[in-house]
């Protein structure tokens, strides 16, 4: 079979959809490299490896990402408690530019001049993974197959074509009884969405959530653990004599607590980057405990205006910026800049109970010195003088008095005139 | 005795220090009349009365703002999702400003010079209550006695001296065993602060929590509710075959639906308005159930883009604002007149679960058409043309690209350069 | 010829472009209408009719929009400040919308199943329009010439493919020496891009400039106006014995007074919404005058907080949305609701000197009294306590004292330690 | 005299109110340090040493901060085009730091205990300086004479009072002819306010401006200069033969080409820190020339969305820190640390026109290559694919459409129910 078009290197699951994507890609000519990054999913890789080369890969490459996922996006994403719509903790978001990162990197490496993946035309990862091609290496040509005028066949009576096509292709195929749902799982969480959740009325089937307890069935004996935070990042997990310190170990010692303890899940409809919207459930178990932990912190331990400035701006943007796929970007560059002056001084112990899908803050410490028990104190004056209070609201409401006096003598304000100061419902 | 000072409106709570402050009041040549709100707290507002009578008091006036304070402020903080710090409800903050209209309307029909409250010179409450009084009526004078020089000594060593000034007054005590922190109670939520509490280390203990059955003691069996919104707002709860329409009965239902199931304690540390950090604990029953509910419900009907919007300054500045005690002002005046147009579509009905402090969104619904199930589906087409994201990903990607061939250029980037792109811990 | 495509209704401009596309039209099988629209610019309508009908249209439409150009698009973005990229005032992107909603009425009214445009491929315009007419009637068929690619080679050596196309379909040219750019102008603006201005370093010809003398030209005596605002809308332009008040009078007798005195120049280079940057050079002469006088009478009549929350989010969000073409969308809806509330108090006159370019203010007065002589003042107390500000500063600085205790602690600051307070070029 | 009160360091300015200041510290039993920062204002030095030596002062301290002022405050100010309400440049603001920093470091070098100024209890200074005093050195104790409660009298009835008291104390009295308005200047810029300015219509008389000429008197013929900038920051100004390099140098040239040309006056209602409204006069001559330029650079070479998220947040941040005194706050340095990554690509050279009050931008160029002429092009496709674009809008167009059938089904819009997406004026 000629490869005149040239050597791609193709994001490859080992799933049915990615062997049909290489089988294709040879069928037009391409010499194939297949990718895998282990990001922390449950996977059988050498199966993959072995599945990968029978379809026809010339090569097949399995890079150990999981260090820099933590280090190097999930780090950041816990510093400025990202979450996307409220809701959704970003961790399909967060593994793209990390896979996409070492594709480049072997793309480079191997000299291909295509990249490939299996990602639909209406979801969001197409755009984060081609983003952050474009953004690591602007002059790479992607295949995107499903966007593919001639694939939309396939595309359109989607898991009988493909079935067909692999047994066409002599593709090995194990689905055994499908799941009626699409997911996809690394260290930091798991996805579920189409199939039947795409009914936003209907309730996930209890055996769909993989990852986690349900909080029913989560022990009924809560579990007490304490997180200690510099700068930020969560530096030493203390589970009763257990002790982790180095980051993938906290994350992994993280999501199995709150996987026992049913902690994390997630449903939500939520906007897709195309102006889409989608159903997505999630199960985030130590994304979750470590942002009711740093939140925490945060409130002892960061200045009010810094959090108030970090919340609107940096949380917000942050989020946007990896739910879009911008991370290779001059906007991520600058945003995440400001990231270190804000936790300075992030510096502290946050002790927490598990229990049935609570994650219950029940004490926090911290040597900064920004709470001060005295100052803060009801009971005594602690060098404060309640005179300077009086100076403080007098000033405040110089301003508010001449729009009250205005309001009073445009006869729009006053104790009556409603309609200027209350609300309509 | 003289009452040559003039008239006082007292904000009144039956407590030991209001009853001080009334003696105290009068002593200085006020004559004083005393004001009760009922706003949901648990009150014996006709023993409050006779003590206020007894103490000195001219008049007593008891007025019920239970309603105003569910449409006028509870309603839009609901709308606009509302939350100081990303954990606080804002429940004090919001009984103030209805608490201080009630009372400037009193002052205004009774000719009432002055009015004073009991609030400490430390706290949040003072700054709410006055800028609330400036606010509608600004030439008002305040009487805060807690602020006064000479009330110092009191101040100092709190509740030992008021005891003594209450016997010396001949007040009457009913302190049986005072609890070690001060609550503040209404339709929303109690708070817990001061005394045990200023320790951030230190767990609430358990028989502080006064609304909420704990999640371990909350039954085992979950119980499912749906909420029906309107432009935003709850209009009807439906548990089984019980319905709630009623702006106060949908809200005393969700608070005794959520108090059974242990849903909406905290315990936070937050930034007082006066820049002092503040040990907080809160009960907010059933405002915890609506805000899950109402973002689960924008996520289906909400745009994008306004909630993106919303999100960044209606929120965040209304929090600040409630907070802040800037209710009566013109920033109040302008961030609230935004809120009708987000709210405009935001009508459906979500399904949750009630179960051991957990508020779990089953599905939702909605007629307003902006969820699309063919548009958003994996499985088909629906109108959609793949190739439109091949355009959309490649206008996108035009100023990224131009980034990273300045990078590149200036050597600043590519795959290797981690400094650019990787974030440093 | 067959018609069996369908009726387009196409905006027509009278040039060679749109007659040309005119043709095409009708070559390809539509039935076609022209519309105009006239929103101020300098244009011999008959005779685009003329040659509208001579090249082929069977009917054409021309609308006077001049009206609701200024008060529904010009006013909200005179009252919010909208300014794109600190300099330029959107007087394209705000007769887009007007333009826009005029063809979808006359399409509606006329059973077109078509619009089409004369728009480029890369420019801001072809997804003002389309956006604005999906956002109006979403079931529209939009066709746009220039981005079939049947028409590239047209595209790619423009000017001369036209005028051989147009020869060929013996469409009447009247080119006497094009002009080496581009211009739009209406009412509020001309602008001037592409030619010889592609070259950013290009100071642009003299004899460009159409509307406003150049500074150096402009008379050397000054002139004295003055502008009354309403609600934050100018109500009153007087000159002298001249007194305007018709909002279309107002905006043209300010356009008269700048373009004499040589005000309402710029030269950019500006992002476009897909991310090219692109060199414009602009003319906006009662614009200008306006833009400074209504932020001067606001620094009179609006208060602090709600001119600072106004300008963070509705000034620069109203900009991106005009910008990008997003006027008939959900988020117009919400940012310009918030608009009326932030005007309420803006009224007053503003006096002006013209001269040579400069609009410099004189002197501005307001009945309003937000603005305190006596309390403004330096040289009385005015009520003012200045007591009040020890305890102001005393309060603001609490935490800035924490913060500075810490630094202090850790070795982080103190007067020396450079590198945290000190920025480093 | 005694002097048990302790040594205090003064912020004198050789003029009647610190001198008279600085004997009624003697006279209250302090003993006095003079300190006076030279940032860049016209002063006889050598006379104000003598002078507060004459009156009493034990030592006396000139610090050249100049280069200090430009390169830690105004360079970071440039960067960030940090401008208040959208028309002060923040030139005194600027200044207060770099002094309180100059202040503090004596004192603690000096051994004083207290530090004092002449600040007026209703402005913006006293507020900067002793926040400013608390951010460096938070055990500091401030004396503001003019809140002190017996200092009143001296207050109310200002001059005249002072005059008594320096006759009184043997301080030497040089006013010749006060001018009716009071002044603070620096390398900067000078300020104008107080006395007769305090009516918001009086036009401030021709001879109050002193740095620069009046555009009507300004040269005739125009001036061309250019201004290359590196990082953001201003590294040469060639004008003619004369190149700067040197920062200081840098702003001096601009200073005298501004001055020379008429640019930089200004004339404004401000809204001070507490909440007074308050009208002031400025020439800031560099300075706006710096602006001008800066933003232009930026339009060439800095991304849409760096410049976007840096407008809304940074700019206007950074000039609500400077305004209020916020220097030395954990804002402060939160903010700043995203200024480098925002400025990385700012290189290049802009061309300017200097004429009668006008900066004209006439041209730009960089080497950074975000701008790019063949894709900008109309004339050309450069690489362009304009059916992306198609893609681009379709895709835009999703979640506008079906907010635009939601209102169609719902009756509220189409072309005419204008109450929906018509602005009511």
């Amino acid at each position: 079979m000629s490869e005149a078009k040239g050597r791609v290197l193709l994001a490859y699951s080992g799933g049915l959809d990615t062997s049909c994507i290489l089988a294709w890609l040879i069928e037009q000519g391409y010499e194939v490299y297949a990718f895998m990054a282990d990001v922390g999913q449950e996977e059988d890789f050498e199966a993959a490896r072995k599945k990968a080369l029978a379809v026809g890969a010339k090569k097949f490459f399995l890079e150990d990402l999981k260090r820099e996922f933590v280090t190097d996006l999930i780090y950041p994403a816990v510093q400025a408690n990202a979450i996307y719509e409220n809701v959704y903790l970003l961790g399909t978001s967060l593994a793209r530019p990390v896979i996409a990162r070492g594709m480049i990197a072997i793309a480079d490496k191997e000299g291909c001049d295509f990249v490939s993946h299996g990602c639909t035309g209406k979801g969001n990862d197409q755009v984060r993974f081609e983003l952050a091609f474009y953004g690591l290496k602007p002059d790479i040509k992607v295949v995107a197959p499903w966007r593919i005028p001639g694939m939309f066949p396939l595309f359109s009576s989607y898991e009988f074509a493909l079935l067909t096509y692999a047994a066409e292709k002599q593709i090995p195929v194990q689905q055994t009884a499908a799941k009626p749902w699409s997911t996809d799982e690394n260290l930091f969480h798991i996805s579920y969405e189409a199939g039947i959740l795409e009914d936003p009325d209907t309730t996930p089937p209890a055996d769909m959530w993989k990852l986690t307890a349900s909080p029913e069935e989560a022990p009924t004996t809560p579990q007490k653990i304490s997180i200690e935070f510099k700068a930020g990042l969560p530096v030493k997990v203390t589970d009763g004599s257990n002790v982790y310190t180095d980051p993938v170990d906290v994350f992994l010692a993280l999501n199995a607590l709150a996987r026992k303890h049913g902690i994390g899940r997630i449903d939500i409809v939520e906007n897709r980057f195309i102006g889409v919207k989608s159903r997505g459930c999630y199960e985030s178990p130590a994304a979750t405990i470590l942002r009711v932990a740093h939140m925490d912190i945060e409130g002892l331990t960061l200045d009010r205006n810094v959090r108030a400035l970090r919340d609107q701006f940096v949380t917000i943007e942050l989020a946007r910026i990896l739910y879009n796929g911008h991370w290779f970007t001059p906007e991520r560059e600058f945003v995440v800049s400001s990231i270190p002056a804000s936790q300075r001084t992030v510096n502290g112990v946050v002790r927490l109970k598990l229990y049935k899908g609570n994650v219950i803050v029940e004490g926090r410490s911290s040597d900064e010195g920004l709470y001060d028990e005295k100052q803060s104190s009801m009971d005594e004056l602690g060098g404060f003088e309640p005179t300077d209070t009086t100076g403080f609201i007098q000033i405040e409401s110089i301003r508010i008095k001449k729009w009250a006096q205005a309001n009073i003598r445009k006869g729009e304000a006053g104790v009556e005139p409603k309609d200027v100061y209350r609300v309509r419902v």
